[in-house]
């Protein structure tokens, strides 16, 4: 007898064929009413796979009786009801190869920030270099940076920036002595001591708001942010407000709190970079996260438990 | 008696004005008889300052019998007859401050030409985030990298890239046996092993077109091309209809050949990120540029020799 999986959240098409071939799939993500789509099957339905943004919320849990594991593509939780899930004894996976990218995607808002990339790249094409010279940028490497959260995306950004020289503190909920950066007691006495500020906390359940004016005010007008984590993580009128003000120097945004909506006052500034939360989109990622999806369902049900489960 | 000094390349307002209040200053940047503006003062002129664009030109040298000392700002010596400069014994100063934002720029356009973030700006404030998804980037991290030339600027670029996870190979005529990266024997074995190439290489008196077709055609499809060094060191119409065809993967360029201009096919293309020879050009360098080349005019003048100058 086939083993009846849920798609609960969209998945690359590589990732769906693959699915179809060794499993009876029921594509839901697109459902108006999840329980009702799970419903005819929901006896049967023994796996599922989501993403990051939908991942595995109580609805789902409680729709499917017999849901033994669920493969979310990401790495955010904020979205499952992890209390649940452990209850009922649901496995869950996510796909802890992606952050490299985000990382990588941090650092690069950080420098086109500093180095106004977005804004010279436009003043080429508008053949603006003809009649003059753009405005200066500011020096990336050396500066003093604070780290919001430093779990692994976190430590990835740190090490990258220690290559650039850079004075390297955090701010982290929880302790952690271990690490080579200096710690601080407060978010607003990090954006103190910081020139440039990146949010790499996670999006908890009900956490809302960590990046408050108070701290953008600390960073200051010649402060750069950078946020690769969550848009709601950030009090994002506020946001606008000192960027268009000068209050703030300059931000770097990939995550926005109603995307992908982005506040339109932002999009005719020069002092900030915009990406459409593609932290993780690259070929080569987005390869590895649906080969690691697969994987986790493949191993389950040969009896061989999850690979990548959250603790 | 005041000595006199001659500027013969532009330099930043602060930077006149302090030569002016000390100096005899001659300012013949613009002059279109370079000979000609400074007869009058030649045989009392014994200090110039220039720029990494103009250098000490062997007219200069010839046009000023009592010339002690030339101050550049900036580190490229394309344009000074350093052999002349020698045998009248006239020392030449650069500005060795500006390495990190050179390497900086390079990261940037690397990762930016991987990620596609001038695309990904636009795409945002264009409002096509609402409609659909971009199409997926390179992933960054991890890559093979090979470095065309490396001396300082080399070198550092080698530094950030280790911090990515990059594999190292590089190609330089003067062998670098103390450096842990790979030599390769050649620039196309070296554009064959690597997924980015960044060219680093100095831009040398009579040196052209150093980056041939038949090492864009071994960086290939995929491959990704920086330039940091100078535009005459590339083949830029094999480089553009390369990138035309498809035939190479995406460049991140800061010079050009003929800048201001930049190649009118360029100005559409989404795989190419475009600056505007701005590798140096922060607010702190230029400040530390400034303050360099004024330096060794002083201390050369208190008769204290000079502090920066080219061996």
């Amino acid at each position: 007898m086939t083993i009846e999986i849920a798609a609960i959240g969209a998945q690359r098409p590589t990732v769906l064929a693959a699915l179809e071939q060794e499993f009876v799939l029921h594509k839901v993500w697109d459902a108006p009413d999840l329980k009702a789509a799970l419903a005819p099957h929901a006896e049967r339905i023994r796996g599922a796979v989501s993403h990051g943004m939908v991942g595995l919320p109580t609805a789902a849990i409680e729709a499917l009786p017999k849901l033994e594991i669920c493969a979310i593509n990401g790495v955010g939780l904020e979205t499952t009801d992890l209390a649940l899930a452990r209850q009922r004894g649901i496995a869950v996976t996510i796909t802890p190869v992606l952050y490299d990218d985000v990382a990588d995607l941090a650092i690069l808002l950080g420098m086109a920030a500093c180095r106004r990339l977005a804004e010279a790249d436009r003043y080429v094409r508008a053949g603006k270099w003809l009649e003059g010279r753009m405005d200066l940028g500011r020096k990336f490497s050396g500066k003093r940076a604070g780290i919001m959260g430093i779990g692994r995306i976190g430590q990835a950004v740190a090490k990258r920036l220690a290559a650039f020289d850079m004075t390297i503190g955090y701010y982290d909920p929880i302790a952690k002595p271990d690490l080579p950066y200096q710690a601080y007691a407060s978010p607003v006495a990090l954006a103190e001591a910081s020139e440039l500020l990146f949010l790499c906390a996670a999006g908890g359940a009900g956490v809302r708001n960590l990046v408050t004016a108070e701290i953008l005010d600390a960073l200051g007008p010649k402060g750069v942010f950078v946020n690769i984590a969550r848009g709601w993580l950030v009090d994002e009128p506020a946001l606008v407000s000192a960027l268009l003000e000068g209050r703030l120097g300059a931000a770097g945004l990939d995550v926005f709190a109603a995307e992908p909506k982005v506040p339109e006052a932002l999009l005719g500034l020069d002092n900030v970079v915009l990406t459409p939360h593609i932290a993780s989109n690259t070929a080569e990622t987005m390869q590895a996260m649906g080969d690691c999806v697969l994987a986790n369902i493949r191993s389950w049900f040969k009896g061989e438990g999850a690979l990548t489960a959250v603790a």
